[in-house]
């Protein structure tokens, strides 16, 4: 039960990494591959074909621009794929939001915030859970962790007031 | 393994029911519910607290405008949550694309095209097809049949040149 | 007769630091908490209530990204909700302002300025004010002040030319 | 305790005519001009010059496309203003919402969705309330209806299914 | 040498028929194929595989929504890829257009105007032409009768004042 | 004293229209031309010239899409070049207004609303009344029929509640 | 035969200076002030009244955000309003652009490129010299320095390849 | 056979300079001129039409702003011109990419992604390729080399895991 993770430019995974982060703090296994739909294509198709035979349950693909990638993905695979619309243009993200989250009508792409890589690890955490229930209750316990942080970032601004 | 569904207003039904019909010709169960988050956010948290004991594995939520349901729903549950956000106003669906995907770092929504309600369907067919062999076929042999249908739709086009 | 200002996110504080300070210059009480509407949604929805009964008046609330706060507390309540959308992702702002700004019918949420917090302290002391005739007086002279200063800086820059 | 309601062309009215009904269903006395910001500003400085005097106690304010209305009301007095943006040209009311929405430090609108009428009334109705306990019953009561629709609409979707 | 078109979507064809048109009119070959990127991704590599060794010597594409036919085509080839981004959602095509202009660099795709499909069937014709004297002249001579029909135009529209 | 008019295209005549109009009704004589920046750049530059000698004073233009034409009657003259964007495409005129507004410094174009053609003449009249003592006076006259006409319709939608 | 300069904040002032000087350089006398429409709208009106006695043919206004001030000049004279749209929020200008230029039928705001000041007086030096002939003769020396520029910057460019 | 390159302004020379490094890579003859359509609208007529004598065989654009240029050119010739929106405003290159690729039917203009150099000189390369096999030859090398490269990348990221 591995996620594959697919990153479209090798200067994208400052952005990534906060979702390779938290697959491994919680103990997810992932498999990461720089690849891009456009200069690497068959790279992309070899990685998504193999991948779902080595074990690969869903796919984190993070990518900017004229973002294709997690939609190359996905015409590949009925597998879960989500994905990062990466700001890297001047256009501040907006192109690859639309280019990630417009898909058509039956190829679906799950799509994260501009630059929301953590959420996309969190999200395939979520979908991982459903048959592991270790997995789910470190997700709740995740979430109370984030509530206290909250809790005390309260505390901690109002002791400026 | 249930499916809750949560419409913000009832005159969005007709975009989501293309997710109903896909969920129902795949013989997913499903539990539907129009609830507002901000008319009816008590029914909205009761909804997912009873929802998830009562065997809700993921949740489809629709809404327009700013569509803040998908957020409130995700706020209550660490289920996944896939989310369509539905053109309801003059700015074409913008508002509930941008209120629906720019979730914060902690909560993932798994956005969907603007009126994207089919792919709401397919994608969580993806989630629950992971502990569902038969579940996983019917996926695959869906893209091959929409594949046939472009490919009828080239001939047919082809024919009028 | 006290404000509610509710925080989405403690990074958001120094945005909406001059709310507070407005505040405090004119004497108005409040209360602030910082909480999430999807990191802490009980917490917001008992400071809401609770708020009610403990003499608050009038909400403000300050969000970025997928805004939902304000909408949050409106559904929790029929007291006045003023809203800062705050600008926190690549996208500028306009995603918390489209998140904040198009309520649905029924559920008014009053949008200030992306960023604009001191028009959100300002504009609840309008409606405190409404029964306050020494806050309708402060009111005046502020504006009056402002114009005074408005009038300073036109001399300052007349004396550049 | 009145309402004064500009409105920035007859051709708005029909957009502005639910804030009408919904202060005529709630008993709130009411004043309103067609006038405009650019046609008519005398007359708008009159109307809200006298209106103060008169016994309104806030303002409901529609216009479209570059939308000062709202910001030339707000300019001549400190009671609140709440403002609808009319979708009134090709760009599809976004010209009329940052008109309306972007105002400089000093001199708040309180501003609604995007055609959201309707809002702008209850809005009014909320400020209002804070000196009137019946209206204050009236709203939650409606509220408590609005409840109840949403979950009557529910009933009829889940009867379609 | 033929020109290898490509339409995402038989509804697009409507939009794309233009440039077939234009094609036919010029007496430039063509070859045509309805080929989703996502529904059909293999067909489009086989179509841009084989075209090339057929004689394809430019292609034409047209897609809408997350429009990412044209990058796949691109990726494929070294030949010139002209594309249509069609306005196929609520956003008026604004996600076609970011989706297919943003190319990363390395693999260009000329972009034309959305739903200018007449303007890419003229674009090929502008490349072949330059080693095709003959069509070099049909261009020059079809904006000479343009430049004509405008002039008609012209004196029709002043015998109207 | 003469007005040059240039229109892109006969199709935008029905938008430029009001503009021919107010003219007419004004007595301020004019010159009109359908004629593209792109399809009939030499007949721009000839009437741009020419016009200049001729006897006139400014010029007015309507384009739509990559409304270039204002711009390039901009770079022949540096008589005043007042433009109307026209919502010709799927943007909604964005394009145009864009492509109109956004001149480079050193050669202005003042730019009205999209599809705003009454207001290009209005302006026009603006500037030519400067040496009109007649025309000045038709403009205020108009300017108070305007604001009889605002209150004629404010008795109507009055007579309406 | 003077310039009316607005300013709506003295912070825009570094903004609108090129049209100072441009002013300057042409021997054009200009009177400035720094007053808001929203903090100082008599100060406005006084402005406009006064100035049109006292010898102003032309205003031109610089504002940002909801930039109401060039429409308020606008509504209070039938001379000539040249306006600038200043990027002074997090929207990037795009707000105060859509503020100015989208004036309502009857009352024209000449409207520039964001932060586009330079042309604001260029436009009205090519208003002015309607009726002066050594401002045309200035304007077209001023051109031709451009165009010079230009060329010694083709230069320079050129031998750095 | 030459590549003609204009660049609307020095100021956009460090942006379109890739483009000029990947033709001197691949021994690419080119032309460059700084020559605006809006100061030296005669000089960029002049080029063209002296260009397409004296061998060039397509043209490269870069402009920002209301970018007209590649229009222009486009209006003078039938040869291929490739477009690169600069992005030199506060509006992010929306301006410019809107203006540059929104062409109308008849005229077109290949436009490249916001500050894209890179890709005009590829673009154009593919087309010179056509009838030159050791450029087609280089293209293919080249491909081959950025697809090794983003494995490099790849490499070195996983070594950072």
């Amino acid at each position: 039960m591995k996620v594959g993770i697919l990153i479209g430019s090798d200067s994208d995974f400052p952005i990534m990494k906060p979702a390779v982060e938290f697959l491994k703090s919680f103990g997810i296994e992932f498999e990461l591959r720089v690849a891009s739909a456009h200069r690497t294509p068959n790279r992309v198709r070899e990685f998504v074909a193999n991948g779902e035979k080595s074990g690969i349950r869903a796919f984190i693909v993070g990518a900017g621009a004229a973002a294709h990638l997690a939609g190359v993905v996905a015409s590949y695979t009925t597998l879960p794929v989500v994905a990062v619309p990466i700001n890297a243009t001047p256009l501040n993200g907006l192109d690859a939001l639309l280019s990630t989250v417009q898909m058509p009508s039956g190829v679906p792409v799950a799509t994260m915030a501009v630059n929301g890589a953590k959420n996309s690890a969190i999200f395939v955490a979520e979908i991982l859970a459903l048959s592991d229930e270790s997995l789910a209750k470190k997700l709740k316990d995740y979430r109370e962790d984030m509530a206290d942080k909250v809790n005390e970032k309260n505390l901690r601004v109002q002791s400026q007031l």
